[in-house]
C-alpha cells in the first residue's frame, strides 16, 4: 500500500511542490509515496508545473487508514478531514507548530525558514541525494513564491543559497526573472470571480477558540485590485457568515512597494487595530513592510485575541 | 538575556545530557544557551554526570517571559507547567508529536529514532561543528541508557553507529561495559522509598482526555523488585486517588530476559487487556519483548482508551 505526501487545504505553489518533491526523495529512498492535493491548484502553480514539465498530482481529501506525509502545515484545520484516522509518518513545514499530534514517533523537519522546499533540498543533502532538474526547478519556484523573490521577512540566507543551488540545477540562468514572469501570472486577476479570488491562498486560523480566515493576494503592482475592491469586500462579509468566522481578513500585497493593504471584517471592531497598530478606515489600512502573513500577519493577530 | 533548554518533568539521562548538548551546540552557534532542569536527577543520571566530569544543571521549573528549547518531548503536560507564557525556539525529541504548539516559526528535529541524544549529534554534523570530548561521554551514556544498550525496539542502525562515534570521541573501548556498569547503578533499589522508585522515570498523558501516569524501572535482572512489590502496588494506588488519574501503570524491566513485568491499576478494569492482549492476574502480567514505554506501552493503551 503506498504511503502520500499531502499539504494543506487551498495549496499554494509550495504545498503542491513539497508534496511532489518529499514524494521523489522518499522514491529514492525506497519508499512507495505519492503526492496528492486537498485542492485546485492556482494559476500560479499551473504555470510553475507546466514550465517544468510535471503532472499535476491527483486530489485527494480523505486518508483514513491511510499513512501520510504532511507538508507546509502542522494544524489539524488545514489537513484532510480524516487526518485522526491516518498514520502521520512525519511533517515538513517551516509555520508555527500547529495542534497536529501522533501516537507514534514520528520525522518532523521543521525550520523558520522560508519555505518547505528549502527543508526538502536540506532533507536531499542529508541521504546523499540528487535532486533531478525539473524537480529542482519546481522547488526553485516555490522558495521564490514563498519568500516573494527574497522580499518577505521570512526568507532567510539558507533560502537564498538553496535557489541559487537549485537553478544551476534546473538550468535556470535568471531565476529573479523566473520569480517576476511567475507572480505575474499570480497577479492576473481578470475574469476571476472575487470569491475564488479570496480563497485563492486561504488559510482558517483557531486563534484562543475563534475561528479566523486570512487570505492573502500578492501583485507586482496591487492597484489591479483597485477595480474589484468593493467586490473582494463583499465576498468577505459572505464567507465570514456562511463559516462563521469571527474574523475575515485579506491581505493585498504588493510586491514593489512592499507592504500590504489588509481588509478586516470582525465581531471584534478594534481587534485590526490592536493587532496592527494602524488606523483603519471602514476596516481597511495600508501596512508598510508587510509581506508574511505566517510572521506579520498570524502572530500579532493571536496575540491581539489572546 | 540568555536562553535555556529543558527536557521533560521528571527527567531521565536524555532528558538531563540532551539539554547539556543541545546548550553546548547552540553555545558553539553563537547563542546564550543553559541547560536546566525540571526536577531531581536520578542515580543513572548522577553517575553519568560524574563518570565525565558534568556538573548538574540548575533547577528550573518557571519559564514565563524566556525563550527556551524543549528537549526529550513534545507534551505540555511534561514541559514546565507555564510554558504557554514563554516562546518556543526549537525542539528535539524522538517521542510522539505531543501537544506543544506554537505561535511563531520554529526549529524542530524530530525522529524516530532511539534518543535525543542520537539527533543532537546529526545537529553536531549538520553544522559542521566538533563534540565536546566530556558531552561526547554524556551523550553515548543517554543513548545506552535510551535504547537499554541496543535491546530495546525503538533503537535504530543510527543510535548504534552515532554511539559508535561517540565512544571514539569520548575515548571509551568498551561502550557496551559502560553501559551495564550504568544499568547496575540504574537498577539499585536498597534503601530507596517505593514512591521514589515509582516516580524515579515517571510520565503522565493525556488519552482521549483520561489522565495515564507511567512509570517505568529497568534492571539487569528484575528480580531486584521482588521483594518491594507489593509496596510498589501500594504506592499505584496512593498516586492514583492523590493525581486523580484513570489509570497508573508501573512498567518493570528485565534487560537480559528482554521483557517487562507490568503493573496495573486502572479505573478502567479490562483496560490492561485490551491494550497488551495478555492475561492480567491481580492487574500483573509479564510481556515478553516489550521494553519500550514509548513504543510498546502508550500507543497500545490509547489506541485502548480512543
Amino acid at each position: 500500500m503506498p504511503f502520500y505526501a499531502v499539504g494543506h487545504k487551498t495549496p499554494d505553489t509550495d504545498a503542491i511542490v513539497a508534496a511532489i518533491a518529499l514524494a521523489d526523495l522518499k522514491n529514492q529512498l525506497g519508499e512507495d509515496v505519492i503526492p496528492v492535493r486537498q485542492g485546485d491548484v492556482t494559476p500560479e502553480t499551473q504555470f510553475v508545473l507546466d514550465r517544468f514539465n510535471q503532472p499535476t498530482p491527483e486530489l485527494k481529501t480523505s486518508v483514513a487508514g491511510e499513512s501520510v506525509y504532511i507538508v507546509d502545515h502542522s494544524d489539524l484545520a488545514q489537513s484532510p478531514d480524516d487526518l485522526a484516522e491516518a498514520t502521520v509518518l512525519g511533517i515538513v513545514d517551516h509555520h508555527k507548530l500547529g495542534d497536529i499530534t501522533t501516537s507514534a514517533p514520528l520525522e518532523c523537519w521543521i525550520r523558520p525558514v522560508g519555505c518547505s522546499c528549502t527543508i526538502i533540498t536540506e532533507m536531499y543533502h542529508y541521504h546523499g541525494l540528487s535532486i533531478p532538474k525539473d524537480i529542482a526547478g519546481i522547488m526553485l519556484c516555490a522558495i521564490l513564491s514563498d519568500t516573494v523573490i527574497f522580499k518577505s521577512p521570512t526568507c532567510t540566507e539558507l533560502d537564498k543559497k538553496v535557489v541559487q543551488e537549485l537553478a544551476d540545477i534546473a538550468g535556470v540562468d535568471d531565476a529573479q526573472a523566473l520569480g517576476i514572469e511567475m507572480f505575474k501570472v499570480k497577479s492576473a486577476v481578470e475574469g476571476t470571480p472575487a470569491r475564488d479570488l479570496v480563497l485563492r491562498d486561504f488559510k482558517d486560523f483557531s486563534m484562543s477558540g475563534n475561528k479566523v480566515g486570512v487570505g492573502q493576494l500578492e501583485a507586482i503592482d496591487n492597484s489591479v485590485f483597485t477595480a474589484i475592491k468593493a467586490e473582494l469586500e463583499a465576498e468577505l462579509v459572505k464567507l465570514k457568515a456562511e463559516g462563521e468566522r469571527h474574523t475575515m481578513i485579506l491581505v493585498l500585497t504588493d510586491i514593489m512597494k512592499e507592504g500590504s493593504e489588509v481588509i478586516v471584517v470582525s465581531n471584534d471592531e478594534t481587534l485590526a487595530e490592536r493587532a496592527f497598530g494602524a488606523n483603519f478606515t471602514d476596516g481597511k489600512a495600508w501596512l508598510d513592510g508587510v509581506l508574511s502573513r505566517k510572521k506579520q500577519i498570524i502572530p500579532p493577530l493571536e496575540k491581539a485575541l489572546s
